[in-house]
């Protein structure tokens, strides 16, 4: 706890910037929203999946909204898109960036506040998961989209692969930071691969895939 | 308490697993997902009325979390529906079926957790039905659907005719299995009534009934 | 405490009845439900924002759900929509000036919890607005539209304003209920203001506005 709680909050600030960044760009690109709309989607991609992990570990009121921090940060994300996002001449490619940061980031960090809530270990990566796919898929709720993770994408899959590996090291004894690092690290590979070779996960036995 | 708890126990595995077919069949027929996007929808429209049940009476972490059972039922649920959902030839029977079958079930093990918890007599009622339609709720929100609880259909009714059943048959002295076995099998006897007559609850004064 | 209370279950209750009235008339004329599509949008409407408010004060069960006066009043409203909304020649008026009206209740009503609840000054102010955009949230998600806060208009603004204003007063020593009404009239009249003139908030730097 000593060394974990430090951790989790670098992390959790970090995933925090990344996500606020990818919402806000979304808003901006997808849905040209006004400066509100985009620090509000902004806002939701970054803290939405750390409160439904704070609601599920019966951690509340959530971090997020008790610890200022991670509102500065995601405010500041927010802000720092809409000052330059419109600029870019391409959002694409840091939007999917950003979202696969945000996701890496976490995929571990919730894992870890789970593991110290003596959470079991399935559910500790599960966890993991949600936390990471929780704010994107607010998100495109918010804007009516399908959410990725329902996408014929590797989504939740790097995100599970991530907290698993966070998990079975600590476990095994390993400390906490490369840990940390090491799952982080493979499943924003994971997902930076699955973008670049369009890798999708297996559709049900005789469906078509769809384009 | 002592009787209730494996009833609840049991009421509440059965339906998680007829939502989690409902939700993945949905998942490969509506919207032809992978295998995640399957299973995701599947846990969401399984676990969802539960959580949501679970924040209302302030009884986290939620079951659904901290019981694996629920999270092995809604997974093997939903891969059952994987393997042979694409297999069928009509999937829309066994949809509606499996959804009024959860909703059944959830709709009186709502009441029955509200009541373990000392919530009034109407909040259990209430609470019933918010469990019954809160996973299919969410599952119609992800995929872009206005749920089925607001579209004209007997949905929100028979949810709380079941979860009335329970409460009055409880509270006037009835034993809690036969109790729920009553309330639930009215609460699908009036949702299959109502999608094979087509019913709808009064539209307002004045409206044309959309088609 | 003392005389907070009252004035915030005043709040409360009065912001439940706008909303609820302004939920089931979008429900009647956007989507046209019928009887139960009217009132669960209505309630939905009216209760989503203080249930998450009371999530984030780890305030739960919510009072929405313990109090029964919440339900009674987020009926009543619903249903006295249903039996005049349809025949209202013009619905579009009545549904933005009680979307103000509950916003601006809710703001207050928001940040005076949050502050009896001893949160931070700046989060009771977000809190409020959370409470007072919340309801109207959901509402949007779950008949497919873009949610108010996103769109281009003055929403979130007039909120926080009108959250600021009651937690500058109270801080400085004003009695509650005139912070009240002055944060609520504040927030009311931008919101009305903004309706009016057609105001917006400013776009993405090099963003052409959308129509």
């Amino acid at each position: 706890m000593d060394t974990a709680f430090p951790t989790l909050l670098v992390l959790d600030l970090t995933g925090t910037f990344a996500f606020a960044l990818n919402g806000a760009l979304i808003a901006i690109r997808v849905a040209r929203f006004d400066i509100i709309g985009v620090i509000t989607l902004g806002m939701v991609t970054a803290l939405g999946g750390g409160i439904i992990r704070d609601v599920f570990l019966d951690s509340l009121p959530p971090a997020t909204f008790s610890d200022w921090r991670y509102l500065a940060v995601a405010a500041t994300g927010s802000l720092v898109a809409f000052a330059f996002g419109a600029r870019m001449d391409r959002l694409a490619r840091p939007i999917v960036v950003l979202d696969a940061a945000g996701l890496s980031l976490f995929a571990v960090s919730g894992a870890l506040k789970a593991l110290n809530f003596e959470a079991g270990l399935a559910q500790a990566v599960i966890l993991g998961a949600i936390t990471a796919v929780g704010g994107g898929t607010l998100r495109d709720m918010m804007v009516s989209r399908i959410p990725v993770v329902l996408r014929s994408e590797l989504y939740a899959v790097p995100a599970l692969a991530g907290a698993l590996v966070l998990v079975v090291a600590t476990q095994a004894g390993a400390p906490v930071v490369p840990a940390a690092v090491a799952g982080a690290a493979l499943c924003f590979a994971i997902r930076m691969l699955g973008v670049r070779f369009d890798l999708h996960a297996p559709a049900p036995p005789g469906a078509d895939r769809q384009g």
